[in-house]
């Protein structure tokens, strides 16, 4: 390594070992490092079991009056994206780790399409809860599919999956949608459940759609994987996509989904909110409770951005309440010192501990998991229950926001927005590049289509030993709820 | 091809040939690509040049009373973030672009440190014009430095690079910035020029500072690259680091810089004020003048953000007002479809179009560069102009918004506030494992350590080849500004 | 009336009757009209019970450096501000109604002033719940004694009532409260209760206070009346003067409080909220409760405010579900004409419809009044049965938002910002005139002196027989909640 | 005086005068004030004019199926607003000033209509600059004339006043409006001038029309008056009613007009970036031009909500910049005091200090006012200049703001929108009743109706003998800007 060769040579000289991990460093030399085999991951296209399919001819963007695709406009079919990029070098000029690396197939126009802009009948449909950009996605698409590729059959399914064969679709065009990408929630309306296979197959065949955009949570995108796959049975020209919508950043593979960076800001206020509450109380406790039912990233980012925050709470770690180490210990001591506290809990955090009534240990939610209970309510009782016992004669105030629907609701800001037009028009020039089954999502900041399948399976947890929660619990200095032997003995 | 071989099969069975695009695709294995070789990028140590150099001993965060860190918490010097994700496959299974991978170190805290903490004494300093977030990071340092590893002398340098020489520095505590995110500005002040390297270097052997933390744009770390070597070449303990501020994103290597989101916010707003004073006159035009001196990501994204926009012009490409093809052209065509147009130039865009005296083609900024006009007002008068021309006796009305001062001053949002606090994280661990003349900030999402000088030189100009501005296109139908030979003839 | 003579003549001659009211208005003479007797409200001053009082001079604002006060910078002791504004004139020429005028003093600064800047020694206190704006009128009292008047010793009490007996008071100076107008809360802390009359002015003495500033609701200000009667049995030269904070708007004489337009801004941006989520679901109920313990300003505000309101329910209207004329059959209506409804109910309304437990209806709080139940969780609960027992095959979704603690802790806005200025400084010109046992509030839109006795029993409700509460049942079109008699047999 | 008898008579026997202006005030007894002689301020009706005039019955508000009017619910017509509601009392028990009181009609429904909900035409337009809640105003009368009276040809008149001859009117419905009071601007699109007697009121008689609503400003309402007199001239059943729109608050009479509230919370905005730019430079100056021609509404309420401004320059005062007492020796001592300051300039202050080209001299605007030139980038060459010349080798940043096209494109804020409702609806009623050549707004917080030439030539300038400004003065410690005798010798 020839700029650290003389210190090295003087640390040998002075008959000193280097200190071992800078030994590492300096064996690693600049140009020697090779990769660990990359596996690409191909996407399911209309050719596979449509074996007349014919290309269409190629895109119509090259007929634009306004611009001439330049050379690189196009994405080659080879044009990909790698999903690992922090790893670990060796010694010996390989990679350590990740021993093997996955690609994925680079979103963006085909030079060659698979669909006649006269013959393309599309369907929108929008699933599950509420996400900030939601009506940006769908006046993307009908924009996109509009004025790139000249479509005029864009429908909207109303009321999601239980539309496509209970209400008639409605007809979408760019002056309807003008102002969408301003107006919260989703102008086609959404809501759970309402999956029945046949019924929607039988629909899209029947309404002659031939590309089916599917927004929506995880839950939706197994649907998503289904209707994929009955279409493929079927042997039907019919290019079905899934867009990723997950206000909690639970689905994984992609970097995050839109209304995520919306959402956190969002969540900001409430914590700031919560935070002026305690401060201007004696001995005052702000809680707030925070999306994420199995993943706490929102809490964990809201936090992080926030600063205010004495403890966050969130589903991939457990906590308890009392003795050594326990909750109660850590705020009883934060409002010796500070006069006032502030929590976040994300609502799938701390399940377990909150008591449930026969009926509720029963109680199943429409995908058969166990129904989740308030977990703000019961720690707001729990604390206040704590200081009546310690504290009796001391004033103390726990001021409890829950400000999901006032998350939820909110238009897109600007990061979100953008990122719902890029994924909008990637899902279009995938479809009409004949592939199907496939989502579309930036992956390290690129923009890829990913097997349906894939996504449908993926969770994105907090991972809670790398350096982002680290950050969360240096902030906060709140404890790790690991219990040791001698307490919990 | 496991699952393209049937219709793989069915395809040759046929007698036809797959389609060109889709026959490359089929070629590509799933597993068999090999990469092209990684070049390490290698940064500055303490001990390149300090032969005596010994660590300080484990880092201080081992000792935490409230977390223990995990495994995995400490990165270790092979870890690395890879530049290249995006890349082009060949059938012939290697990676036919790029030829040639890099690698920058991974940002986090390091096993074993080379500053005591009692030892320790930091110095922060802003330079430059204001970018949302620059109180946020003085902030994130000041409390990191204290909290995690137990630093107590932290100085902040007033007014810019001559505030080393010129002011006293004023000590710095958790408690003194505890709001300070929630300011716009920066609480330290700040100004250009000032630099005088003798001096500054001179200032920080004198008040005894071994880390400095420098916090600006370009021309602030092309300073900062001569502060390292300078204090190198008298093989001073001090540790120079930079941190990017540059509100245009205007900064290499890096995928973003802080404030740049929130940027982006407010221009969209802007935008949209225009757009609402356009559609409330006969032939009304919004005009939007971004920040943007050399690039036009602000005006990029906020096109993009508000779908408002029917002209988006950056320094990155030309255009030019008469005859076909031109700007007054495109409005004339807008004006009679819509009634009201927007357009939004960065203040970098159209200068070479803009008539100078000869006071101002010979005036230089403090940099030597030529001095930029104000393109809006051009822009303004050059419209009017041309309506009074062309339609003496319709109704026109010219809008034009500058709104830099209400962008740049505002606090940072929540996507950058978590910017804001990584980055500043980063930045001490990196310091206190001793590196130093080097960068922080994220790479494909990850936060890297990239050499100062490297980044001192990158630029990072929007690509008007790439899918970003064509979206822009895309969605705006704006003209090429490309003068064919017939118009020019 | 000359102008209207012609058209008269003509009636007549034409021996037509003018229709009634036109009569009346004819009748009505232009200049003739002469008042009902006017009743001035007196202020109770230091000079009542202390005989020796001297005044300390004139007003320092004389000698300010920068502005000389004009002829009518002074506030007169006889200037007043009158409260009846809406009257009815009489055919006779007299005012009908009312038949009996108030006017109150004008507020504003004296010629004369009681007391010397030196010994001024002046405590503030902030009690109950929060409220936007009460940092700034804490900034502008401190600001104000200290730049106009000259007062040095200035004092915050902590933590509300009992901070006069059981915390050290803390010094406040400009410097310090300088940023508090940007602040949510109150850095001085608060709590309810606490109320012990002699340890307060025992407290008052010893810390030789001379000027009390109050700053609280009505239970507030019926301490306030108990300390400045202390304080003048005592005969203390004490002045003493409150400043209502009610974000309800539920305080009688005055137009409004501050933080009441921050408040309505905040409950519309709820109820927004609560509009996207019920128009984003298949029969989707959006359920927004306000704060409005006795009143329903707030929703009736916010309602008019934000227009996408279907039913407003507030304390001072009965209203019931079942039945003819019912909420629930309003609400089947709307559902089926619109698909969505959005309901804001005030935290007051419909306490006697919620059935409570032994234990709730002996419960009382710390003014001894029954504990408000949660009127918005009950009605989720009875509109779910309700749809359950009534459509138990079709979609229904409510969505219940309690936007309280996220209202109350927002900073306040330009409107309440003015408001809070204007209050403060007619606060400190009125004590310094030697008044005292006084409110300070808008009258008709002038600062007026209110005996404090008199704001501390009177109460602002909603007049349902008004304008106001008949343009909201105009926008909603809801019911009137009066069961005929057919309907109740 | 009862509860003053006691201190009284101690007074006297003490053998001491009371304070003058105490014994003025003892002498003001609390009963036996009479009023002035009241004018009451009659309104233009139908009836005037036309003498065949019929009601067209009772108020259809009486058959509406949900709710029933309350006995108090139609406005009387000897229903009247007192506008001067200060005023200073007569130890004789008199009214002492003002000598002469005025009364108008208060607004509201009727009992009795001249209007038969099958025979309505109504007509809108928009004229002159944009202004916060337009579009809200528009909204709320075509809902208002849809649902309170039945009115099914409802019209909106495009591009202000010329609309009515040169383009068709387009038909407006509640479900077109539904969402305009979200939306800045105005959807109607307006233009100033082209205003044509003959042209209108014929277009009025062509197009059927017999309500006119015209949103403008004083301009606009000069013209209103002219069409109501060509309109009673031409003995045509029209009712002609004016909606004041001034953003600055220029217009006299009422007490504010609809977006002046919004208008002063985005001013304040502008104002705190221009403090964040100036405290984040050395010698930093922040310089804002705020809307205001004539007046310095706008410019005196932002101060006074942000707090952070040094001067405050309004066209109801003069200034100077050299010398003593002036501009840039005030700015001289605040730059060394605190490092930066904050100067608001409204657009109309200091005109007579800027040098005119004599072409400038010469030009004259649509009204043939003096044109005005841009103070705000005048007084910030001359800023530079100075400094340049005083101070040649220190920093020195100015940073000039000017936020007017983002502070009239915004959306009504809550207050204003509310505003809105209210002036809609009772311009509605006023038609309805038959009242024409009348405008509608708050008069002591209560909506009145206001003769059209009336209101057309008041104005409303800041008193700057009145305490607000005095606020101000207070506030900012500004000099007064008067040349001493010895200074301009």
């Amino acid at each position: 390594m020839a700029n650290l060769s003389q210190p090295e040579a003087t640390n040998l000289a002075a008959g000193r070992n280097p200190p071992p991990e800078q030994q590492l460093h300096d064996h690693l030399d600049d140009h020697a490092f090779s990769f660990s085999p990359i596996t690409l991951k191909k996407l399911p296209h209309l050719s596979d079991y449509l074996q007349d399919l014919q290309p269409a001819g190629s895109n119509p963007l090259d007929h634009n009056p306004f611009f001439h695709p330049s050379d690189g406009f196009y994405v080659n079919t080879s044009d990909v994206v790698l999903r690992q990029v922090a790893c670990r070098l060796s010694p010996s000029g390989t990679i350590a780790s990740p021993s093997h690396h996955l690609a994925y197939i680079r979103a963006g126009p085909r030079k060659q399409i698979f669909f006649d802009h006269c013959a393309t009948r599309a369907a929108i449909v929008t699933c599950g809860g509420l996400c900030p950009g939601m009506n940006t996605v769908i006046r993307e698409l009908v924009v996109g599919l509009w004025d790139l590729y000249g479509v005029r059959q864009i429908y909207g399914i109303k009321a999601g999956y239980r539309g496509f064969y209970s209400i008639q679709p409605i007809e979408l065009n760019p002056k309807m949608v003008h102002n969408w990408h301003r107006r919260g929630g989703t102008v086609l309306e959404t809501s759970r459940g309402g999956f029945d296979l046949t019924k929607i197959v039988d629909a899209i065949e029947n309404h002659g759609f031939n590309q089916v955009y599917i927004i929506g949570g995880d839950g939706t995108m197994r649907g998503a994987v289904k209707i994929f796959e009955e279409v493929r049975r079927r042997k039907l020209k019919v290019g079905v996509t899934g867009i990723p919508k997950t206000v909690d950043n639970d689905v994984g593979i992609i970097d995050r989904s839109f209304g995520f960076q919306t959402a956190v800001e969002m969540a900001e206020q409430a914590i700031h909110a919560a935070h002026v509450e305690a401060e201007s109380a004696v001995n005052g406790i702000g809680l707030v409770k925070l999306m994420g039912r199995s993943t706490g990233h929102i809490a964990l980012h809201a936090t992080l951005s926030s600063r205010d925050v004495d403890c966050c709470l969130i589903p991939e770690t457990e906590f308890y309440l009392e003795g050594k180490g326990g909750l109660l210990e850590f705020l009883e001591q934060r409002l010796k010192e500070r006069g006032h506290a502030v929590v976040v809990v994300a609502e799938g955090a701390g399940q377990d501990l909150i008591p449930r009534t026969t009926a509720q240990k029963e109680e199943r939610d429409e995908s058969g998991n166990m129904v989740f209970l308030d977990v703000g309510a019961w720690l707001k009782t729990e604390l206040k229950k704590w200081w009546d016992r310690e504290h009796p004669h001391e004033l103390f105030t726990v001021k409890y926001i829950d400000p999901t629907y006032m998350i939820r609701a909110v238009p897109a800001n600007a990061t979100d927005n953008l990122y719902c037009t890029l994924v909008a028009h990637s899902a279009i020039h995938g479809l009409m590049a004949g592939y199907t089954g496939f989502v579309t999502g930036p992956i390290n900041g690129n923009h890829a289509y990913i097997p349906l399948a894939d996504v449908a399976q993926a969770k994105n947890e907090v991972n809670i030993k790398d350096h982002k929660w680290e950050w969360v619990r240096s902030i906060t200095n709140q404890p790790d709820f690991v219990k040791s032997k001698q307490n919990s003995v």
